[in-house]
């Protein structure tokens, strides 16, 4: 039986990352440019303290201005929102995102909507959405910008094929949809609700699971041959009992990778799939929203 | 064989339409609340005269406010935009259109990003594309809604159906998707790059066609017993000779009415299906519209 063609989201996000460095490098020299990422974290929550540090030290790495807020959990939605003011007006910032979750009296949707589209480069803003649905130059979240950049490594020219999409999320499933239609795909949206979602996502060349469920995606799920981009990022106690019962923990996707890979023509793999990309495109934005800031091309 | 059950788009129009202005009389009534709609024409485009005059004639005959700002076609972009700034301002003024075509020196989009979203009863900002897209409250296109409205009266819970719409319009397919999903469906979008539409067009138990394309829909791209809803209005040479010779036209939409109906479970007519919904569904979101605004529950 053949094996799907694995593939390496990690050596493609380095390879990015790389590009990223050599073209802001070129712009400091070419334009005295330097592009700038703001990172506003409120609160203490572990996991976005571990993702900030990581967004800071990626932005350092390939050459931009790295600026990290961090705010008490006791801060209030209009204190947030006049920082948020002061970077949409601070030249030397391109691009801005507040990790979430913030505390639950901050209402996220007010928050999103008072970034500078501009530098909304997690592209969560309501107007960055309608400008992608519409079809307008608008930056895209990163994780679906990612997933497209694999994807188009991976298959070269994706028009008329039938993607299917496994879950519908804002941050996600939603702009990947909107993405994978701009790139000429035949596009089904499917979700906790989908009739026989099995024979549903074996209609997909492509088929993209963003549902947070662990291995919901079974082998027979797939098409042969096709791609499958993996979104998950669940973690669950270790195969190993032993290791288990001491609280050990893998991370796994939303795909049952052992039985997929012998189905699909190439497949992403979790760990080292999407996940490396997401930063790597967080980066990437920053350095579009720089140059069309700049009125650049971009 | 079986016959499809006709949807009659114009009796289901004007019984809404009588629903919108035993509402618009409460609202008078109870609260002092007269919904007030503005329409803005520039130039003279004759389609566009007859639909600005019959959404003025509907608008008054559901009791509400109507206002029609004729503007010259040598109207500047400014000027344009003065207008749409007092019509936001304007408290007697709850729904706010700018009919479209307008002259080639306007941009749509700014004019469409100027309109506030709160009376943007085309649903065209794209904040409010944004909004209706991340499942926030917002208004949608009158189209798409009366598409809804319609599916929702013939088969009730929409949850779990597949719904395959072909186009993927700003004004109508992307919304009536965007619909679909938060009804529930699976919804596929299909286009003019799909491979083998026929197919892809059989998965649907819902079947929405706006595409813009006389009768390209056939009755074997119809899956047994499904909903077919026919957005296109195309307008063609008469069938019979002599009349096409005289320049007769008639009506047709974009599915082969005569073939669909052996095969699906209901499906609109072209004319007096989808088309009356439009302007009722306009008359709706005004009332929406003004009902948010006065802070009472819609």
């Amino acid at each position: 039986m053949n094996e799907a063609r694995i593939i390496d989201g990690q050596a493609f996000a380095a390879g990015l990352r790389q590009r990223i460095a050599d073209e802001v490098a070129a712009l400091k020299r070419d334009h005295g440019l330097k592009p700038g990422l703001a990172v506003v974290l409120v609160g203490e929550d572990p996991a976005s303290q571990v993702y900030v540090r990581s967004k800071g030290e990626q932005t350092l790495e390939a050459g931009m201005h790295s600026l990290t807020v961090r705010l008490p959990a006791s801060t209030t939605q209009d204190e947030l929102l006049k920082v948020v003011g002061e970077l949409n007006a601070d030249p030397a910032i391109h691009g801005l995102l507040v990790q979430f979750p913030v505390p639950d009296h901050i209402d996220p949707l007010v928050i999103q909507s008072a970034i500078a589209p501009a530098k909304d480069v997690d592209g969560l803003n309501p107007v960055t959405i309608g400008l992608l649905a519409s079809g307008q130059p608008a930056l895209a979240p990163a994780t679906p910008v990612g997933c497209m950049m694999l994807l188009e490594d991976a298959l070269g020219d994706l028009r008329g094929k039938h993607a299917v999409v496994i879950g519908r999320s804002n941050l996600v499933g939603k702009p990947i949809a909107q993405l994978l239609l701009r790139a000429n795909c035949t596009v089904t949206i499917a979700h906790s609700r989908t009739r026989d979602l099995p024979s549903v996502a074996r209609l997909g060349d492509i088929l993209v699971a963003a549902v947070g469920q662990p291995e919901m995606v079974r082998g027979d799920w797939i098409k042969p041959g096709a791609a499958v981009i993996d979104v998950g990022i669940n973690r669950v106690p270790s195969r190993k009992p032993e290791l288990a019962a001491q609280g050990k923990t893998i991370l796994v996707g939303d795909v049952r990778f052992a039985e997929a890979k012998t189905v699909a023509g190439c497949i992403t793999p979790v760990p080292r799939g999407v996940g490396p990309m997401t930063v790597a495109c967080l980066l990437q934005n920053t350095l579009t929203a720089a140059k069309r800031q700049a009125g650049l091309p971009a």
